[in-house]
C-alpha cells in the first residue's frame, strides 16, 4: 500500500481542498450536532487537555475542542485547507491554542503526546476512503496511553430493502446493450470494421456500471423490509489496519414485511463517542446514518441492487456472506461480495444468490 | 513536466480504458468520417507503408490503415484498452499487419521508422490533454524524414457569442453566495463558530466554477454574432512543444449582427490532411468543430463567458488578447487568459474588458 503522495492527491485529497466540499461536511446537521454534542457534553475530556485533530479540513473539531477548554490542539490537514483553518482559528481568536498544521499525519512530528485524538475520518459506508488506516496511525503515535478517541467506537450496518432503482437500472443497462449492437452494425456498415467481438467486455463493463456498483441513496425506513445486521464494530482504541483492510462477515436477517421484494440492501454505518472505559463520557453521544425521515446525513446509505428482485415475505430468514476489500486499483474504494441464502418461513430453501459490487 | 507516470495515470488516462468512452468517439460521425476518408481517399500513403498509429485506443485509425493496404502498423496504446484493440485486429483479421503494443509512445522502441504518423490527439478547444506532445515525441523519433503527419494542420478558432448561459450561471453563483451568508449565520448560531472569514475566499471558488470555467457547448450557428478568428495555426510535421506549450496571440474579429449582446466567446478547431507538401494528399479532407446544424461533433465547443454581457452592434471591432498556458497542477489542463477592447462603428472605444479562464 506504498501509494505514492501525488496519485493519492488526485484520486482523494483533491475534493477536500475544497470549500465547497467542507462546507457540505459542515452544513450536515446530524453530522454537526453529533460533534458538537460529543465534545461540549463532555468538556472534562477536552478541559486542559492537549488534542489531536487529524484531517481537520476547516478546522471545525479543533476550534470546538479549544472552546471546550483544550489548552492545546494540533490540526492536521493534509490539502491546502489548512490556510482556510488557520485563517478561522485566527479569526475566532483561538490562535494561541489551535496550531493547524498543513502535511499527512502520518508524517508529521508533533512536541507532545495528546489526550484525545478527534476525527471525522468516515466515508461512505464507513471505511470507504481508507482514512481510517491514518487515524490508527496517529492513535499509534501520539495518543497517550491514557488517551481518548472521539469518535471511540464504530459499527456497519446492513439491511433487506424494496426500491424501484432495480428495474430501473436494468432499464439503462439494457438501453445501453441497445446502442451498442446498433453501433456495431453502424461501424460495420459505414466503416468496415467489425466490433462485435467486443460486445462481452462492453457488456460486463456496462454491467458493473449499471448494476454492480453500489448507489449514494437516502433510503425511506419504509423501504427497510426486514431487521438491520451488524456487518462489523470497531474499537477506536485498539482496532488495527489488518482488522479493517479486510471485512469478512456472516449475519442473518429477518424479512418483516408481508408480501414483498427483495431488490437489494441498505449498507450505513454509526458512531459512538463513549470515551474510554476508564475515562467514560458523561453523556454517550451516536451519530447514526441509518435511514431516515428527518436526520438524513450527507453520507446517505450504499445500495447494492439485487437483480432480479426476488419474492420475500414476513418471517422469511437470509444468512447474508460479507466480504469487503480494497480495490487493486485505489485503497480508497472498496469491493465486495455479497451472497446470501433464504430459508423461506415455510422451511423452504431459496436458489442461493451471489454478486460482486463496487464502492466507487 | 516530469509527471508520475501513476498521477498523469489517475488524471487522465484512466477514462480512456473505458469502452464506453472509446465509443463516444468511434461514434462520432463527423470524427470517423474525416479520418474514414483521409485514410481511404488517400490510400497511396498507406499502400505498402509503414505506419505509426499514436494512441490507438480501440485501434480503429490503425486498422484501417491496414486496410488501406499498409504493410506494417504499429498501434502504440497507453492503457488497457490496446487489450481490446488486438482482440479487434484479430476479429478483423488483421493481426499479421497490425501489432498492438502497450505502454506511452515516450517509452517504446519500434524496430523501424515509419511512413505514416496517424493519431487523434485532439482535446477540447484542440489542445486541452496535452497529447499533442506525444505525438511530437513519436514524430521526433520515429517519422522518416519523408514521413507524412495525420493529421497535417491544425488551427484554433475564436468567435463571438450571444448566449443565455451567462445569466443562468451568474444566478448560480449569486444563489450559492446567498447560501453561503445563510451557512455562515447558521453556524455561528447553532455552532458558535465564525465562517465570516472565508467569504472572499469561497465566493472566488464559486466564481471560478461558475462564471470562469469554459463550458462545454454545442453552439448553434446563429449564436455567432461576428467574424471568428485565427488564434493559433499548427503544423503538424514542424511544430514543437515549445510552440504549443504556451499559445500567445492577438487578433481581430467584427462584429455581423445587429444590436445584439456579446456574451462571450466560443473556442474551437479544425485539422487538415493535407500529406506533406512534396507528398500531397490527393483529397485534402478537413474536420472542423465550428458551430453547426447538422454536423456536431463530441468536442462541441468551449464557451468563454462574458460577464456582465456587453452591448454590441454590426461594425464594431474587437481586438482580442489571448493567452493559453498550461495549469500549474495538471500540465494537461489549460489557463486562459482572454481580454478584449470594443471599437465601436461609431469610432468609441469601449473600457477594455479582461478575465482569467480555466479549461478543466
Ligand atoms: N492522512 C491524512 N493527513 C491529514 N489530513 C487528512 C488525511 N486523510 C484525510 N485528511 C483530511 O481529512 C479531512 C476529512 S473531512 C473532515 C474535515 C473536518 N474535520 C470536519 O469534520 O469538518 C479532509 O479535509 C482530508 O483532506
Ligand atoms: N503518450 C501516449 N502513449 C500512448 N497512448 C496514448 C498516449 N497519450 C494518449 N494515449 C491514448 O490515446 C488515445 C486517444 S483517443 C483516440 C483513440 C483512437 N485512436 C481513435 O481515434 O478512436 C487514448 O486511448 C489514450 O489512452
Amino acid at each position: 500500500t506504498a501509494v505514492p503522495k501525488e496519485v493519492d492527491y488526485a484520486n482523494y485529497f483533491c475534493t477536500y481542498s475544497f470549500l465547497y466540499h467542507q462546507k457540505e461536511m459542515l452544513s450536515d446537521r446530524v453530522r454537526m450536532d453529533a460533534y458538537f454534542n460529543a465534545v461540549f457534553e463532555n468538556k472534562h475530556h477536552f478541559k486542559d487537555k492537549v488534542v489531536l485533530d487529524v484531517g481537520a479540513g476547516s478546522g471545525i473539531l479543533a476550534i470546538w475542542s479549544a472552546q471546550a477548554g483544550a489548552k492545546k490542539v494540533y490540526a492536521v490537514e493534509a490539502t491546502k485547507m489548512s490556510e482556510h483553518a488557520r485563517a478561522l482559528v485566527k479569526s475566532n481568536n483561538l490562535e494561541q491554542v489551535v496550531e493547524v498544521i498543513e502535511g499527512s499525519v502520518e508524517d508529521v512530528t508533533l512536541p507532545e503526546k495528546v489526550d484525545v485524538i478527534i476525527s471525522e475520518w468516515m466515508g461512505y459506508f464507513l471505511l470507504r476512503e481508507s482514512m481510517f488506516d491514518s487515524v490508527i496511525c496517529a492513535r499509534d503515535r501520539w495518543l497517550k496511553p491514557t488517551g481518548v478517541m472521539y469518535p471511540s467506537h464504530a459499527r456497519m450496518w446492513m439491511a433487506p430493502i424494496r426500491t424501484g432503482i432495480v428495474e430501473q437500472k436494468l432499464g439503462d443497462y439494457q438501453s445501453s446493450m441497445g446502442d451498442w449492437h446498433n453501433f456495431v452494425d453502424e461501424t460495420k456498415a459505414f466503416y468496415g470494421v467489425d466490433m462485435s467481438t467486443l460486445a462481452k467486455p462492453f457488456a460486463e463493463e456496462q454491467r458493473k456500471y449499471y448494476l454492480q456498483t453500489s448507489l449514494w441513496s437516502n433510503l425511506h425506513p419504509h423501504q427497510v423490509i426486514g431487521t438491520a445486521g451488524i456487518v462489523k464494530e470497531i474499537d477506536c482504541l485498539t482496532a488495527t489496519v489488518a482488522d479493517i483492510e479486510e471485512v469478512r462477515s456472516n449475519f442473518s436477517l429477518s424479512i418483516t414485511t408481508e408480501n414483498t421484494k427483495l431488490c437489494g440492501f441498505g449498507g450505513w454505518f454509526d458512531v459512538h463517542f463513549r470515551g474510554r472505559s476508564e475515562d467514560p463520557a458523561e453523556h454517550e453521544i451516536e451519530l447514526t446514518t441509518a435511514p431516515s425521515v428527518d436526520y438524513c446525513t450527507h453520507w446517505g446509505q450504499q445500495v447494492f441492487l439485487v437483480n432480479p428482485p426476488t419474492h420475500v415475505s414476513e418471517g422469511d430468514d437470509l444468512t447474508v456472506n460479507f466480504l469487503m476489500s480494497r480495490s487493486k486499483g485505489n485503497h480508497r474504494l472498496m469491493e465486495v461480495e455479497l451472497g446470501f441464502e433464504i430459508q423461506k418461513h415455510s422451511g423452504k430453501l431459496v436458489a442461493p444468490f451471489k454478486n460482486k459490487y463496487y464502492i466507487e
